[in-house]
């Protein structure tokens, strides 16, 4: 079974989180492939360069100077933190990417109707060459991915959803090879109230899904994580996993069904 | 014959030098990778964040700041802005990568003395694993090398000189197929005379040198380059070319031989 495993940009921020999180990523057996988000640093760096920083409904708006800035830190900086950090855990496969090297995840800028978020792409699922891709993993390669993605044709790098990162390639490595995602965040799965550590949801189906979240009980950012999910078990993927670092060992967190 | 092409910075900085540049390459048959250097945006962002910039003898000395610069710069932006000007060019191998990656160049961290170079790294070039790297090249991959290597064992990213990685890279694939590296930079090769055109040697072995370098003819920043080279040769490297890009298409330049 090949793990994708994606973590969060609350992650990402926190050393002894990411210390914790990429240790047991590197003990996990099998062939496996890690997904990691952006975190603050970005915006750091834009305040740095006084570049300005402009969020719509919690996305950042993508300029063309905030395109070099997610460019560097989350391909660059983030990334080849990251992968030095799995090669100090003894991982020698760890091997980082962007969507543009080997074309392995191309993308297409998304209409700039209703919201110009700029520079800001939408993964072309079918084009992921799924066979390029595991041809690394059969060769001993930890694939390390950002969420920077390329409309092949131009070359034009794009900033994605690191979440829709990690269900495309679950996706595309399904047709493959059985594969599982796990999406590894703050909170120990999907909650029936955030507040109330008791009050994991264990297992989820489209139907309770649309129930709960009619209820408004699943609401916000949980929507498109959870919307991925089930557009990869439609496509192919085993099982999904939303859950937190402590879930990487115990094996609990929101189990998402078909 | 596998080529390693080494681009300097000053081409990195010249968006028209650099798509011509990168056409050649991409245009190249066989097996090949490419190796780029720095550049001056490394700079530009350490002004904008306010950074000290400390040269000694030309010499970047990389603090743990300027490290985290060079690895946003040169792995990131540069890196993947090379990488999908590939994609654009049709060459669907394209892969950025720095050392740390699947640990491909190996390093430590340079002696304080006599001089502080701070996060500087020399790389350990029979530890290249050369194996894992043709593994790539022979699966079509077509690596793109920054020049940040990796103190595999704690997974300490260092800054590192380009042209020694194209010529420990070099050296490395010669181990097991025959090889040929060649310097692409802003001079049709090894001059006598910087400021005549015609000037040009067209080859040099280790005795040419040794004389043209005691007479001050080659001096400053193309005696490493040419150490480099003879290293290279002595390690099994078929040919050594320094060129700039017009010598990519005439095969004219300086050839090195031992």
């Amino acid at each position: 079974m090949l793990t994708v495993l994606k973590i969060g940009g609350n992650i990402v921020d926190n050393p002894e989180a990411l210390d914790l999180c990429l240790r047991r990523f590197a003990a996990m057996p099998g062939p496996k492939l890690l997904v990691h988000g952006g975190g603050r640093e970005a915006t750091r760096l834009s305040r740095a360069m006084e570049i300005p920083v402009t969020m719509i409904d919690g996305r950042r708006v993508t300029s063309a100077e905030t395109l070099e800035v997610v460019t560097m830190v989350y391909a660059g900086l983030i990334n080849k933190r990251i992968v030095s950090h799995l090669q100090a855990l003894g991982c020698r496969g760890a091997l980082g990417l962007c969507g543009a090297d080997a074309a392995l995840l191309p993308s297409h800028r998304r209409s700039p109707e209703p919201v110009d978020y700029g520079y800001v792409g939408d993964i072309n699922p079918d084009d992921i060459p799924a066979e390029r891709l595991m041809r690394l993993i059969d060769n001993g390669i930890v694939p390390v991915f950002c969420a920077i993605t390329c409309q092949t044709d131009d070359g034009q790098l794009l900033n994605s959803n690191a979440d829709s990162v990690a269900s495309a390639l679950g996706a595309a490595c399904a047709r493959l090879t059985p594969t599982r995602v796990i999406f590894c965040f703050e909170q120990p799965g999907v909650m029936r109230d955030i507040n109330d550590p008791t009050s994991l949801i264990a297992s989820l189906d489209p139907d309770s899904f649309g129930q709960l979240r009619a209820e408004g009980i699943i609401h916000s950012g949980m929507l498109p994580k959870i919307e991925g999910a089930i557009r990869a078990l439609r496509q192919g993927v085993d099982n999904v996993v939303i859950t937190n670092i402590d879930g990487l060992a115990t094996d609990r967190g929101t189990v998402i069904r078909l």
